[in-house]
């Protein structure tokens, strides 16, 4: 039987796990709700407890287990250390060592949440194939996550890929979740088209589909696919913001692909023609031929990209 | 005797080579013309033959080298296939293999100047102790070196750390040399800086030293540090923009330094009071805490990077 590896996604409401093979083949799926009562102390013994209750289930000795690999909502440095996760209540501490503990020393890797997602992506998903990738979640946020040669860029504090804060527009009035102003987040995330259209909306009278009330990123996309003109000035205004950022973005780092993710993707590749052309004007000519792809694994990508963080390590 | 490495820089009008011990202590320096007719055909015969003949001088054989590294102007890939060298008059072809051929299998490492001369600054410069490092040079473009974990970051087609291509101002009506509008390098190369002064100095009749007619970039500087109120808001500007363009930087790779080099630099830390207050308003808070420091081996960074890009290979 191939050696068995554990894939952990730990979010804000459920903690997704899934049970792998070697070769990236998940065997079982499951989750289980993150307790966040008492700055989140429970949430690591609760994960434990579900491996080694799998374990059992599955007459699995720890030799059998490769490792478990778990991504986490908030900046993670190359040590396994999570600098500071307000939504689970937790400050700075090695989620690597303390998860490995309460297995009884089963090797652990810890990765931020959004970079792990991005190499599982890579690894099962719309990134087969690339090795420097830049995977960018649009959902309520703007997430990513940056892989060069194979390996996830963390970053000097676990705050590489960064990428929702680039500040992309100089007049924005409204403030961003970060604090700053103008930051990319503010236009391309699903909240972002629903404020760009609020804003398109409220400047003049033209008819719109969208005036019925529904603003949300996917009723925007909705109404470019049915040809509403505002939609399409709204799907403009968003490319042209997430185009910019993109287009920075490969200017450091040179990706071979863009795999778009996230809530807002589900438009499908309508997207693409509203990004392209404003990537391709703003960016280095070195770095025009990059190629754009939809995420693929949706909310597994987590799980799929945790297994392989550890995986990495063991080879 | 400890084995040798020689570091080679090449450039559009001199090689500069080094003879470097394993640790990194330079034995001897020297310099021979580029000769850049008949598209650049005699460069690396007269590279090899040089290293020939200082292999005689010093009475080397083969098995005392560790290998040549060099730094080329242009695109360079992972395996050491440069892209286009326009300079040079270079189209596509391995510099590795080829410089190799001509020195009878002495293994070679080729990467682009700017990133060699960005792991010369980690390694023996201004970012020592460092391992997650952006190396900017402010010449007559903007140049940039981004290391990750002690490593070049290559990107798919050698593009990696174009940053003064990084799209910063919307409506500038004069081209960038890559052809795009709005470039960081328009604003923070000291080229940039003139234009800053020109265009400053055009809006209105205020009294200013730089009326005298220089506006080079040393002399912006120079009127800075006597206190002119002009220079002082050119500088502003220029550290805005060059702040907005780290913090974008930042954004994506999430470096524990800025190591700022070129011609600009010599004006020395005043630099600093221009860039970072612009720098932290617009990086996510994650990277607020980055250090700025001063290149510190000037045309020498990229015969010290080109060693370590060999040394790297073989340890």
């Amino acid at each position: 039987m191939s050696k068995a590896i554990f894939g952990v996604d730990l979010g804000g409401t459920t903690v997704k796990m899934g049970l792998f093979d070697t070769e990236g083949n998940v065997k079982e799926k499951w989750e289980i709700p993150t307790r966040k009562e008492d700055n989140g102390k429970k949430i690591l013994p609760d994960i434990a407890a579900s491996i080694k209750s799998k374990m059992n289930e599955q007459g699995m000795e720890k030799s059998d287990v490769v490792g478990v690999g778990i991504g986490v909502p908030g900046p993670v440095d190359g040590n396994g250390v999570i600098y500071k996760a307000a939504n689970l209540g937790w400050g700075e501490f090695s989620v690597k060592e303390e998860l490995s503990g309460l297995l009884g020393g089963i090797p652990v890797e810890a990765g931020n949440d959004a970079n792990v997602a991005a190499l599982g992506e890579m690894w099962k998903g719309g990134g087969v194939g690339y090795k420097n990738l830049v995977a960018v979640t649009l959902g309520t946020g703007v997430g990513g996550g940056i892989i060069v040669e194979g390996k996830i860029l963390t970053g000097a504090t676990g705050a590489g890929g960064e990428i929702g804060h680039i500040h992309i527009v100089d007049d924005e009035p409204d403030a961003c979740g970060c604090g700053n102003h103008g930051c990319l987040e503010q236009y391309a995330s699903a909240t972002g088209v629903s404020r760009l259209a609020k804003r398109r909306l409220a400047k003049d009278d033209k008819a719109s589909s969208l005036r019925n009330g529904d603003l949300s990123a996917k009723a925007v996309f909705d109404a470019v696919k049915a040809g509403d003109e505002v939609a399409k000035e709204i799907a403009v205004q968003f490319g042209h913001y997430l185009g910019k950022g993109l287009a920075a973005i490969a200017c450091v780092v040179n990706p071979e692909i863009f795999v778009i993710g996230g809530g807002v993707s589900k438009a499908g590749e309508v997207l693409f023609e509203y990004i392209k052309d404003e990537y391709n004007k703003y960016v280095f000519h070195g770095s025009r031929g990059v190629k754009f792809a939809l995420a693929t694994l949706g909310n597994d990508a987590g799980i799929y990209g945790a297994a392989k963080l550890m995986l990495d390590v063991e080879k």
